[in-house]
């Protein structure tokens, strides 16, 4: 309420009671000023009824949402459903306008302020996550591949004649059809393994620059975050490569946010050599629901140029959970967050660690990962001919979720590429493996659940290797069981390792 | 509740209130059991209760909603703010897959059947308003204009050697941007003048056509809603011509769904010649927030091409506010909605005419065009130089959205481009104009409202070339009034009129 | 945001647009400035977005919303979960003080300002809806009876002597309860027949008046809105006795707000003799949840005394419900759902009658009766007994609810007292009936799908004299007919049967 | 879903992903289920997602919810505002019906699930926090005061002939008010100063029996939790006395359940004595909205005669806020708040007793009140009159809440009776003095925060016998400091304290 009203209030209740709560509200709007003053993340987060307090007024500088408003537009921001007006807070306008995904939009000053106050907090958060000389950022309502899939775009103007992007392989269909999508030639390159891990062969990089030349080659796509035993690409010396060719450089830095191992690179990356724009997951990195991306960069006009080559406006939804996230955690709360996820990495190497060696398997050595890790699954392979799949499906089955088991010897064709050993970033890793992270939000009670179950169905697989189907009957499920209750067991897991096997094949 | 808990109830409450509680849970799960089965849109409206009911259930199925799930992946659907949660009602992770935006979530099986039935009862809905042999179609989260860059990009794929598209001109920059994204050179042809209408010049077409070789041409992309005087491209000619050609043929119907005319044409344009594929806005067509399109088309396999061309998962915000609104609505409900806008056109036809006849002007005789309609400015533009672009500002001033006005001789250089008479479709069209639209959602009030203010403008502009300061204080807002209380209008007008000029040069 | 954050925002978006939000903001401000200052409930509706602004600045000046707040007290407003806050509007103080419901607190100062707007809104709406001299009103979070009670409680202090109550019948165990409750003897008088009839029978109440001695007499307790065919009683004549006789007088006005001749009843009897207080039911006049009701009357001391009889503070819920609806009604909006309801009680008369002479029944003829409408049973009775009871069961299986049956002869015992032709008001009426009402909120639909089914359920009572099981299939249920699929329709009936019998003597 | 629309949606997503969804329904549904069989609070707590499923399935069970019904009744859970429906689930119909608030509503069968439900988890509840031979309870929507007004309305019908109730003295006005709104004449017996602490005199008690007549008492009044340096009356003393002169005993356990030694006190006064009812304020207990009591007892048909006295319907308001928050914590959960409690009680001890020190005053010893502390302000009062309340005034402002100060010599008088040291419980307490308490819900912050606001607020006042206006300007707001910015601090706090006067008088 304005002073007006404040006013006329103590007429009705007494003024010092109301004056206390006229005081109370300025604290609110104390921190709305810092925010616009700032734009920065608030250190410690916000309340939720100062989050939506603050949302409530920008909805109300929308046009839909003024009380005298007449539309004789194509495009008013009516809303059919008043559900779905209240879910987006009535900021129905999106972002941005037909010539530029970062424009300011005259029907909407409440939309448009939350626009540029988002790409203000997320650029905030990328400095204090360690890329402390980034230049300028922006959210956009698609995903990491598409969003690379602009960036490519957007260069193809810098660079007419180049067909080519040199991409160090890693094995996720979204990174190579971003590429193949924009109408590009991906040119892969193996990684080479040292130890354990599998990392950028710089050599062999640099010769296909070489035999390709340097005009025909649109950019190098590099990557940070990646499931072991791959691990974040060289990216240091592929700036400085890409500097020294005079080449762009594209980072996909998938979920890297949230590790400052990945930041890190991006940051030195960018200091001795050239990084022309890195790309980042708003689901992934900020526990927000998927569809949003962030494109940043070191030079503000060169993502300006990419923000400009977004056609038409774009949905807010993005914009407007990652703003209430950070609003909500504050600088403070996200950065307890990723220090957990930290130390549950440490956890879980430990506790996979133990796991392996009591099964016969042991831990890859990645050190260079900081997010994923892989085991080993040579003795259970070795009994068997399928019982790795028949892991994945059981883990499946037990709501074990994002533990990848990894096989030998798939091949894959994607866009007319074939890929050996899809899935191991290599086309002959020397085993097959299981897959875990300790990503952003993960809990410690996560990873004891996981190593729990897993423990149970190595153990059933080993202990019998046409797995029958149990003749006790199954256990009433406690908080350390999946709630899975199958008559029998076995034919579940059989069909589901069907559909497990179509799974694998569609990663 | 299940069988067992609801005989467990009958224990604590007597059984026939009981029972007669498990049939009204039944009827609510009859309606869903329609849409399941028949994968249309209902005939009647849901209640917000059943929709709100079937959301729930929706999300129980996704992993990141199981009570017994433990997550040790990347990707977890873990949302660190309970007001994002609850706002997208936990449904987290998206639609598609890295492969394909259609594909089915192993995680989330909630979200996939969201995904399919929005797409399919989207599909019932494009039938419904006229299509009726379309094949297939999908929900994407883009606005039009990147929606169209991706129906580019995979005809590209086709069509390696093209580089041209054929455009018959319409002055909105996302639609030629479209195309300069994705890496292609549009191919403008100027409109031809036919009374007040601005219609395709089909010669023109077929003469650029033949000129630059149907093999280097990727497509023509043609339009149908428009702004008036600009009326929808003949479909129907241009399909048959692209058939002849062999030439592909994308359709940007942005607001087309709600108008019959526009969705005859295209199903005309499919009946006799060739249409690959269909565009239309989410918002403009059902009154949803900004950001999503439907992509559609009349041979599944071109329109599968184009969803497995978008690379990872997506947003399914936009995806969940259209399915929200057409079972709150219902096919009768949406229909209803949109014999409503007809009947306000017809309205608004009529309201225009007086409202021109009475200040000097005329309404533009543009029948074609079935949604936007212009009145010349003719007489204002005599009086006084810079009088059209002040009406533009003094209409924003007051609250009327949606009523652009157009100035002569504009020009604007867009991506290397240069449009002359940009906003007006047409180089030198004969005069400036103001247009307004019955668009989806308008109600009679505003209209009335419209007419009401506009005739206040035109009169405050004709009584005083040089508009001066009331010296009368401003009177208080009543509901016909706008509620701007500005101490000095002028001053305000006349800086509006700055910015306004800019935003002229942006739309 | 306040001016200072406005300005900052002109910073990051064009100045322009940012002014015209913040007049925007300025136009829901004017609304809540027009409440504060007179107290009335607005012309117009206010739309959701101004309600809710409106609550949220209403909660931020609660000391429990405070962010700087410490609290060392046994009640600081803590809420433990967030769903509670939420749909609360973080409203939790609740509204009065431990001496006076209708005090202010000084924790809690928008509370306090919700509790007094709510009371000052709902008086004025009493004024419109036709007690025009009403002086002072208090909504109270007790349904109808137990606020009847606290209206006894307080005069008992006035007239510590008194023992007894004089109470024209009616059959309605709550209020016969709320004597009781109070610890007062009810004197019964039975009403008078004339015509179908059953009004107030004056001469038998003036005979208790003299017979037991007007200061043994705590209060004369009528009824206006009542089920037929009983009718309003005289009020206006009680009036005028109990000033003749100095007695107060409380008139239980439960769901007559809306409904002009209770209303004039009740300030006609002011006029011309004495009401102590009249008390309504939120919900059966608001359209609002079970719980809350209205003390008012015609002299502020009284209803204060009322007010601070109340020991402790009060759950807000009602306060906040009632208020929220009427904003968002606004008075045109009530007067319009009034009108509608007035409308369908004339289509009710209507299509009862038709149906009643179709079936060789007849409307009763009840003119004063405004709402509540009685069909004679007497030819089903006739036909069978146990007819009129099953009928009942019929409807309610078939979801028409508020139809009550009312057999002949039925006996009840409550607290001592026997009610002999319990539910008819009468010792004896003359026929069985069937009530139906036409209340605020009914639909033209629901008097239409009523008939339809009474009429079917009417016609198989017919048929059949000993209904037996449908040997067809039960066919789908379309709209005009209740989702009920029972297999044998009979066997539930009857089971419904004994339930209904239960609840007939549960009433 | 059921079954049906689950095997439908196979044909849609394949059926292993839906069949997982669908056992992860039923994982919510065996929660339900348990609830449901044991009627007890679940040890986990449920997630916010299992607590709306449950809500929604019982709104759909209650008639107005109804896809098919038509209602004619004059009360058939309409609701105007969707903003009203959405805040309650859709729950409208209350609990209770005319005759009993705890019986069931045919309406309304998932209304009334709700009512049963609440009532036996808050049972179990009650018995797990220590009165484990609780045999009987109901949630009532009135505030404790209220709450005990029915039960002395219910005990009249029982003993006709009595007028009075014994009343250890607590100067709570409601619980004062709270027998005279029922009729009744308190007799207050003054507490004996035993330490420091005031105690109950049951010589005194005794006396009064005797002096009036056993049979002329309704019941003995006692309380447990209170403000220090009152003690919880010597509940097992008094159960004895009143079963041995068969007396009834209603025990006021305000804000006791959360704390063992109250609850213990409830449990060993009825195993030795009598105690006929209970009851406790759900705000206070649960951190839900104020408005709500429990009244509990140890006879089944005693606390069913209560029920009953209650006319009409009632809110369901308060149960669904308290059945929300037990369903959310579980038992675990509440047992883990209370365990706080005490340890912050220890905490806020150590804390107030350097505090005490460091400025010549001491902590009060009253070992057996185990919410409340109070502090002497003995120094205080000696060097300034009105000290003592300007600190009331100076917290007040800095928004400490819930501290209250406690001046020597104020007199009261409250419906006709006086009370000599009001607020001190005590006609002539030796000192004045300050409280706090640690009640469930607060935060080792709130005491850190409180201490350090108290601090400072004892300095200004030492340094400055008439405090002045701090000439430095007030430093900016930091967490550890209220954001209060005051001019001029002194003004304001004197304004303050004279609505602090006022304030106080009116507890």
């Amino acid at each position: 309420m304005n002073g007006e009203n404040f006013a006329l209030s103590e007429q009705i209740v007494s003024s010092s009671y109301i004056r206390q709560g006229s005081q109370a509200r300025r604290s609110h709007e104390q921190l709305i000023r810092l925010l616009l003053e700032q734009g920065k993340c608030p250190e410690e987060g916000w309340s939720e009824s100062t989050v939506e307090l603050f949302l409530n007024e920008l909805a109300v500088m929308d046009s839909n949402n003024f009380l005298g408003n007449c539309g004789v537009g194509e495009r008013e921001g009516r809303v059919a459903s008043s559900l779905v007006a209240r879910r987006h807070y009535r900021l129905i306008h999106g972002i941005g306008r037909s010539g530029d995904i970062a424009a300011i939009q005259p029907k909407a000053a409440g939309s448009s302020l939350l626009n540029k106050l988002t790409n203000s907090v997320v650029l905030d958060i990328l400095k204090l996550t360690g890329v402390r000389s980034v230049a300028s950022c922006f959210v956009v309502p698609m995903a990491t591949g598409m969003s690379l899939t602009l960036c490519f775009l957007t260069l193809r103007h810098r660079r007419p004649k180049a067909r080519y992007i040199i991409w160090p392989r890693i094995d996720q269909k979204s990174c190579f059809k971003s590429m193949i999508t924009a109408g590009f030639e991906p040119v892969v390159v193996e990684n080479a393994l040292e130890g354990d891990e599998l990392r950028t062969d710089l050599e062999a990089v640099e010769r296909k620059i070489e035999a390709l030349g340097a005009e025909n080659i649109l950019c190098v796509h590099s990557t940070t975050s990646c499931f072991a035993p791959r691990v974040p690409d060289r990216i240091e010396e592929l700036a400085a490569m890409c500097a020294k060719y005079n080449i762009p450089h594209i980072v996909n830095n998938a979920y890297g946010v949230q590790s400052s191992k990945c930041m890190h690179l991006i940051q030195q990356g960018a200091r001795v050599g050239r990084i022309d724009a890195f790309v980042q997951s708003l689901d992934k990195n900020f526990m927000v629901p998927v569809g949003g991306a962030i494109i940043a960069g070191f030079e503000e006009s060169f993502i300006q140029e990419i923000s400009k080559m977004y056609p038409g406006r774009a949905s807010a939804s993005p914009s407007l959970d990652v703003l209430i996230t950070l609003l909500t955690l504050g600088a403070n709360g996200y950065k307890k967050l990723l220090a957990e996820r930290k130390e549950i990495y440490s956890f879980l190497v430990q506790e996979l660690k133990s796991l392996a060696s009591a099964h016969g398997e042991r831990l890859l050595h990645t050190p260079h990962n900081p997010i994923s890790l892989a085991m080993s699954l040579d003795g259970l392979e070795a009994k068997s001919n399928g019982a790795v799949t028949q892991l994945g499906s059981m883990l499946f089955t037990r709501q074990v979720s994002g533990a990848r088991v990894i096989p030998l010897g798939k091949e894959q064709t994607i866009s007319g590429h074939t890929f050996r050993g899809f899935m191991s970033h290599s086309e002959s890793y020397p085993c097959p493996y299981l897959n875990a992270a300790s990503a952003v939000g993960i809990t410690r009670e996560d990873v004891t659940l996981c190593m729990k179950r897993l423990d149970k169905c190595l153990k059933t697989l080993k202990k019998n290797q046409n797995v029958t189907t149990p003749t006790s009957p199954v256990p009433p499920a406690g908080p350390e069981d999946p709630p899975l209750l199958y008559e029998t067991e076995l034919k579940i897991d059989q069909r589901c390792s069907r559909s497990f096997t179509l799974l694998l094949s569609a990663i």
